[in-house]
């Protein structure tokens, strides 16, 4: 069969198991969510031997050592995707809740109840724990799934897959509710972005480049973030303690994800008293600035920040740091130059925090802590399947709601339109 | 100028203007609504002479009665639009309201804040009301608009659009929040819709041919329908009496809109009761049938309904008919040719009530109540500015908080992440 026959088989398949799938109940899709986690430890041999496939060519193909590391799968990390699982298992089952009702003049009942979105397609480049973790979330939904991990994880996932097929079937569920695509050829995520008539969302995960493609080359929704360009700005008002502290944390704890902060803004009132502390901690750390002429001033022997480095992602220990006026110049700054990922302010004057959270137009915005939080687990969602800069639909970290939507229902008894 | 220029230099104007209404209070807003109401009843003559330009033309053109009617602005249309804008005035902003607020474990304090999309583009064939509904609608939300009505209405709409940057001005906010295209050039619409950079979100509002261009050739998020295969399904224990008066309702009160209904289910055991003088009923309005065989064998003398009748979108006094053997038939059948906008059930069976809202996958899934209730007005929304079929953002009508989206807003006291 072609790859775009494949494809298109497995898409029609993922409709009907969808079909199937968004009316299963809360302690259907649970059993089958604690089964794939059992099964996961009981074939951690299996899972590991088929990783290996996947580490030996990485290693012929003399791929670095920190990207064999996010492909290695070890026992601990296979436990700690089974209970993920666990933990979906446990989270409150979104489909079928009916919001508020309200009733018309004409006696008509009006509410919203909550289903499945229908198909997903996650294609991602990720650590093969994606296969599992994205699995759960969309099966606990109600949805079916197709997964296009990266080519260097096929064996990997296609275990995992395996794994969650055998579960799925051994507790009655439609088998091909979760699917990862059986081939590595490149055309097949072509290929899925055309599947408009039977996926109802595609989910990228990845590297800049990956997701401008999908977007380029799907009629399918999607939900995305291109990039995360963070920034903390520290108010003339702010506990200078406090804001090193929250600086330290978003630029270093773990400086190659989307929240970290990758451009510090300064008010110039404490611009003198701030900074130089501050560079001393970053120094210690081994993060770079790149900083404004004013900053170079204050901070003499600092790297001058170049055009480039004020949109720039760094993923990396490198620093932007620029002197604002006031906060006016952070929001506009912000606005030029941000990704409306995440900004947070520090500060202690109520007017200034109740003016940035209502203008900065990111999908987080945070007085007084860290950028890193934008995450759905660390919001209280209880997973998160992607963080969306899209405006419509989800906007932030995306839970297990974000993969629902909701349709009206109506109760009446024999009303008519009479205009 | 060339049109792609003119388009980019709109959508970027837009875009500037979105940043300013973002943050304009409901008061403002609203006093602008109420100074375009003001304005419109002032200057009808101006908008009367400008619509005869368009009416001349249509006659030229040897458009139909029907047509020119559609087009024709009277004092009465002209009125009843002013009176719209003040009911939109009269609506809650949802702009800047915070949601359900939870807090964190490590004290952090969570809710998502409601924000306008930014800048919306609508496409159009309607009458010439849409420019000043839509206009109102988006401008409330606190979105810029940009307005692309059909070129048989051309010099109607810029005269309506004339009169609202007027209004805008004379009230202090940018004027450029609503533009509409001044150039009838078909290419202005693929220029559109190449704005990602601007436009959030385009809302195509016309018949099929339009909405499947705009959508094969957006790259920005498109809400919309593309048309309304909507179903009755008339149950075992269906009141038959009920049953007949929603089915002429949603049939004959206005068959030229997408939720009025296309097919009537009837379930077998009560086809050769209900059929004969439902018919009767729809034969006097002038209303044609086109029947499966079990139909024309109750109802001697009716059109066999071909496949090409099963998801047909007549938008006029032709129904098609089908005995089924049950809800299961019935469910499938709208799954197969329906349009997931509208399907309703007219029974006095509890569960079947229930199952029949879990399981049909529409927008609007109505129990005893005509399918014409699947409008925002009627539905208690407020107003409508179109309704969605695809599940993404909004599913149904879409009202002012469907021109909106969430922002989440974090409180803290110097949170920083451990892990």
């Amino acid at each position: 069969m072609s790859v775009e026959k494949t494809i298109r088989e497995m898409a029609k398949a993922a409709k009907n198991s969808a079909a199937v799938i968004a009316h299963c109940s809360a302690d259907q899709k649970n059993l089958a969510l604690e089964r794939i986690a059992k099964k996961i430890n009981q074939d951690a041999a299996y899972i590991k031997a088929e990783n290996e496939k996947d580490l030996a060519r990485a290693k012929e193909a003399g791929l670095s050592d920190a990207m064999i590391e996010r492909l290695a799968l070890t026992n601990k990390i296979l436990k700690s995707m089974a209970d993920g699982l666990s933990d979906v298992a446990r989270l409150e089952d979104p489909v079928g809740s009916l919001g508020h009702t309200w009733t018309r003049p004409n006696g008509l009942q009006v509410s919203r109840m909550r289903i499945p979105l229908g198909v997903i397609g996650i294609i991602y480049e990720s650590r093969p724990n994606v296969t599992v973790d994205a699995a759960g979330l969309c099966l606990k939904a109600g949805n079916a799934v197709i997964l296009r991990g990266g080519s260097e994880a096929f064996n990997s996932n296609q275990a995992l897959a395996a794994i969650i097929n055998r579960a799925l079937e051994e507790t009655d569920l439609p088998e091909r509710t979760v699917q990862a695509i059986p081939v590595s050829d490149r055309s097949a995520v072509s290929s899925l972005l055309k599947q408009e008539e039977f996926i109802d969302l595609i989910i990228p995960r990845g590297g800049e480049g990956l997701i401008r493609f999908v977007v380029e080359n799907s009629r399918i929704p999607v939900l995305k973030h291109f990039k995360g360009v963070c920034h903390v700005y520290i108010d003339a008002d702010a506990d200078l303690d406090m804001a090193q502290k929250i600086c330290f944390n978003a630029k270093v704890q773990r400086p190659g994800v989307c929240n970290a902060m990758e451009t510090m803004l300064v008010h110039q009132s404490i611009a003198e008293k701030f900074l130089p502390d501050m560079a001393n901690q970053f120094s210690v750390a081994g993060v770079q600035l790149r900083g404004c002429p004013l900053t170079c001033r204050i901070l003499p022997g600092t790297s001058k920040a170049r055009d480039e480095d004020w949109p720039a992602e760094y993923l990396d220990l490198i620093l932007a740091v620029k002197v604002v006026a006031d906060m006016d110049e952070a929001i506009s700054h912000m606005a030029t130059y941000g990704s409306n990922h995440t900004e947070a302010i520090v500060t202690s004057d109520y007017e200034r925090a109740r003016r940035f959270v209502r203008e900065v137009n990111s999908s987080v915005v945070l007085v007084n802590a860290s950028t890193r939080f934008n995450d759905g687990a660390q919001l209280g969602l209880g997973a998160e399947i992607g963080i969306s800069t899209t405006k419509l639909h989800a906007f932030g970290p995306m839970g297990l709601e974000e993969l629902t939507t909701t349709k009206f229902v109506v109760f009446g008894s024999g009303q008519i339109r009479e205009s």
